[in-house]
């Protein structure tokens, strides 16, 4: 407490200096260099900083933009420019975003503060910036044309205003917004509340990332732009599994996820072994009498979401969105069902006009992880991440919760697969399978009724169900 | 409750040893032989039955599997294989399914039960099953290559945990994920609460059902697992109507329905004449204070919602998925549009070409209902059901909820169609309708300002509009 | 209150006869001629009135259809015909509608009022209508073949019942629905509560429009009735950016806003500045204890919501659908992207094939806004919408509220273009951009660690980053 009054003190916010004031341009220094991340591991969440009244958020394979200090003003720096985002290990895809990333850095400040963002457009086209969520003066609103004019390709532009409400937030282009956004231009943002607030809980670990989503053809580099919902790659902060690096927590911290969502359809974020809560949104944070329990909320696109869970259950926990083409990466949508088919003449034709041809799918898909397949370059494969079990036969929108119990104070590095413990893990069951008798006459049945259920049930013989049999 | 806990006694759980404990290997019994059930009916719901603790749940267009007692446990066994299932009268698909069915067999047991569930994996490819929702040891959370190894095609696996929350749960594949549950795997699941719960109300009829989507094309058979969006078969329970049964329940039951999503989009299920509450989700029993009137509630996909409301108006409410694509059965969605076109001449001509064409939608679609198409083989027509006053002209996600009051105790079987009271249905008014004037100069006109409201207003006569004059 | 009491008397209501009664056939005037409407602008919202006990919700391009009164019931008169609606500006589509729109005018009751609604069918197939959300005898429910025939061309079809529930309803058929929901048949409908109800608030501004889409190909006029997915035209009450009216509203007015999606598809409506609750749905009104605060609330097809926030900030403030697509006009969405590509070579071998060829979207699509494109005929602009610093680059689900101060009292013409406060603006950086250094060993580095951050960062210098440079 002493620490952040003393802090508030240095940076003139005491008081609460939160009404909105004129912008000075005489005050304006220099233009502060921009700082650049070319990575795309998750940068470590600082942590502990005792010059920092909060406990910082991490970005999920991001990063957090630092601030110079100008007469009371936080000063950052952003520049919209062309990126080269690694979205998963060997894949390398061309987009726009902000100092070096897709998304772009977070920013992070504290309730009150005066905050001045430079905005550089290093673009071939305008752009601008809209602070989603923010409560501002609306000429600082960020809507080319009808707010500011658009930043035109070379220029600067000033935005400057006090957060004046904590929370989640991010920001985006208002201009040209479908290609921008298509393209991987966006950031998020947090304001901590300046005291303690009663909506507003206390964490151990505070994650924060982006959803976005990106139509780029195995082989090439580049989005196309103009699709509307039929996107093959559904990306966390423009990376896909198993480019996702894992939640790593300890048993019984308490966890908040931050969740925004930019593409164009709703995901249904699902954690494992766990229920959560809806603690917040961009609007604000949710009363206690109004949040319920989940295991999958449902994220609408220009939402925010906060979730929070005490982890109170040891493992690697599957953390991802539910629609299951959201976990495939790119490899087209539309090969043909061959399950159930005898297509042994049929793939010898084919082989005759196109050499090497060989049926996909033939017994359902998973025998693609392990195929060795020629992909073109620079596409990951549709189903992949490997597990301590073999192929988790994941991609795109999926990552981990890795609880622990063992792990030394403030080490929140990744600790390797977990280890079961003895005889909590599903087994093979080695006994000999007693089948069935086969008769004829048993294909309509009704149902055992079980008038008493605490006895064994008696089962009923089965026709066996052919595939193709009718 | 005197009845509850001698159960509870008899099955070994009075005392809540609710605990993980460690799997005994060496205790497993033989293998029990599967229940299998080729039925699609509505299975009864076993009520009323004096050995079971709770009111059982109802299936609609399913079945719940019976279990038998060893040492404390209950033992289910499931077989993954697969099935064809009537999706509606005289249309079959083949899916993967468990037991005889797609989707398969509802479990339904008690908080703190121990449960011990045998998969045998009769698919051509590997599977595990995820239980969706559940607390469980993380060995047992059914997530191939990250929990557990892959089922491999003739292998069964044991997985077993203690049913340690009261809710509404679902399984399904957590491997080749999208094939399987494209295919039809997955099944809903039950836990009574163990004593009165405040969140927990007692009903009268509890019925239960998981939303699912094919893309099978008009006369085949399997459905096409690639597809993302562009499902032809939105079904419940892998029935499109009108195949569902309607749910019938007495004038003043208070009734729940639990609901799951396994498709790839939201589905906003209404229902007519009622409002209702969403009592709680796969997460837990939604607090009293959270709760929400609605007439439409928003299912995301990987979500479970429990309805309930008072069936306090008598007659036959239409119960569905609101988007209405989604009440369409199979037949493209690719017609063009003939609407306001006068296409004599065009007919003419494609008729040359391709025999017996005709043009169809040229007044919207409602002709389609009663035209004796040929269809193809397999397939059912797109706008079907046939209600007391004609065709219902839906498909799909559509059934209808019976609400009656004459009808004996524990009767919930189909009582036909509603007989509406003298006076209280739409009708044709007979007398001659007055043509409004014709006037060339009333084209444009601002509306009528009625300062007094509760006297008739002043009619303005209109120009008629024709469909194609400019 | 006096005022209200005396109505109620006049209308033969008080004392709340709001019992299901039978309709006396017998006592049916004449048929009341439609009062019919074409024009497209929002309709003043007749206020103040005192012979009215209720603040008049305002449709958005729309209009309230006015009632005779016969012996205490409210007789409207809904004729289901083709129309043709201007969705923007020089863009007319052929719909189908009611009394000369699309959507059909809003029906606005008191609650406890018995309502008698003529339904004449002038369209080429037949038509029933069903009163979503209401409380009603079932055989008013207005489901063809279910609760009724269809009405056929040329009849009127009778339907009476109580307005029980005060809220936001909406209606559109249920016959042959796909088609007519896709060709625009719809319209709004409020109760207003008969007394002070604790959880409906008081409104100074309310209020009201529908979500639809249309696929309409550029240069035609009639919706493909077929389409479930990709319609290219998201509009609110039947029209699109520039073509959707602005919500004027008071500095400090509480303002409602009742939304309702008969689309196929999840709308997330946001809206720039404030925060709002959703105070209400079709269901009836939201307990204080369940509000969460929002900027982006996610409205479901088939669902209706009810927005209410004080409009505190003065500005124009965005409003609109956040998915990037849904605020575009049509233009097909298959313009392959040429971001980063030089297609000097490609485009002149192109322009030898097809002249006049231009490459769209070299450098995102701002261009398009400024191009002088020759469109097609009957086509609004992909992105458009003038406002006062250049385009808007928007079109579709947007418009803008419009919060001022200084206005006379029941003033609420749209007021222009906000004008900003000096200093409140974002503006142009002139001073002179310092370039970073270049170096080449620069290109991996972390993040620096800023343990003062207070204190100006230390900065480091950036490699470029240059679009394809690998």
């Amino acid at each position: 407490m002493t620490t952040r009054r003393t802090f508030l003190k240095a940076a003139g916010l005491a008081g609460g200096a939160v009404a909105v004031a004129m912008v000075n341009r005489a005050a304006l220094a220099a233009l502060p260099e921009p700082v650049v991340q070319q990575q795309t591991e998750t940068m470590p969440p600082l942590f502990p900083d005792t010059g920092r009244p909060y406990n910082p958020v991490v970005t999920l394979n991001g990063w957090t933009l630092p601030w110079r200090m100008n007469n009371g003003v936080k000063e950052f720096h952003l520049v919209a420019e062309p990126v080269v985002r690694e979205m998963a290990p060997g894949f390398k895809a061309h987009l726009w975003g902000y100092n070096g990333q897709s998304p772009g850095p977070t920013i992070e400040v504290v309730e009150g503060d005066r905050v001045r963002i430079f905005v550089t457009n290093r673009l071939p086209e305008h752009t601008s910036i809209h602070w989603h969520g923010q409560r501002l003066p609306n000429g600082m609103d960020g809507v080319s044309g009808l707010t500011q004019p658009a930043i035109k390709p070379g220029q600067t532009y000033v935005y400057e205003f006090v957060a004046r409400r904590p929370g989640t937030f991010m920001y985006h282009p208002h201009a040209d917004e479908m290609t921008q956004m298509a393209m991987g231009m966006m950031g998020s943002w947090v304001t901590h509340p300046k005291e303690k607030h009663p909506l507003i809980g206390e964490v151990d670990r505070d994650f924060i990332f982006l959803l976005n989503a990106y139509d780029i053809e195995p082989g090439s580099y580049t989005p196309k732009i103009m699709t509307m919902l039929d996107f093959n790659l559904w990306s966390w902060n423009s990376r896909i599994f198993p480019g996702i690096d894992s939640l790593n927590v300890r048993l019984n911290d308490r966890v908040r996820v931050r969740i925004g969502n930019l593409t164009m359809t709703n995901h249904p974020i699902h954690l494992h072994g766990h229920e959560f809560q809806v603690t917040g949104t961009d609007g604000g944070p949710v009363p206690l009498s109004a949040r319920w329990p989940e295991v999958t909320t449902d994220i609408a696109v220009g939402q925010m979401r906060q979730i929070e869970f005490i982890a109170d259950e040891e493992g690697d926990w599957a953390f991802h969105c539910h629609k299951s083409h959201h976990t495939m990466n790119a490899m087209g949508h539309d090969v043909p069902t061959m399950i159930g088919v005898d297509h042994r003449g049929l793939s010898k034709k084919i082989s005759q006009l196109i050499p090497d041809y060989m049926v996909m799918g033939e017994r359902g898909m998973a025998d693609m992880t392990e195929m060795e397949m020629p992909l073109p370059d620079n596409t990951v494969p549709m189903m992949t991440g490997e597990g301590p079990f073999g192929s988790v036969e994941m991609g795109g929108m999926f990552s981990v919760v890795k609880v622990r119990s063992g792990q030394k104070p403030n080490d929140y590095s990744n600790p390797g697969w977990f280890k079961h413990p003895k005889g909590t893990r599903a087994f093979q069951y080695k006994k000999k399978i007693k089948e069935p008798t086969r008769s004829r006459s048993a294909g309509r049945q009704s149902m055992p009724r079980t008038s008493k259920p605490a006895e064994p049930v008696e089962v009923r013989i089965r026709k066996p169900m052919r595939h193709m049999d009718h």
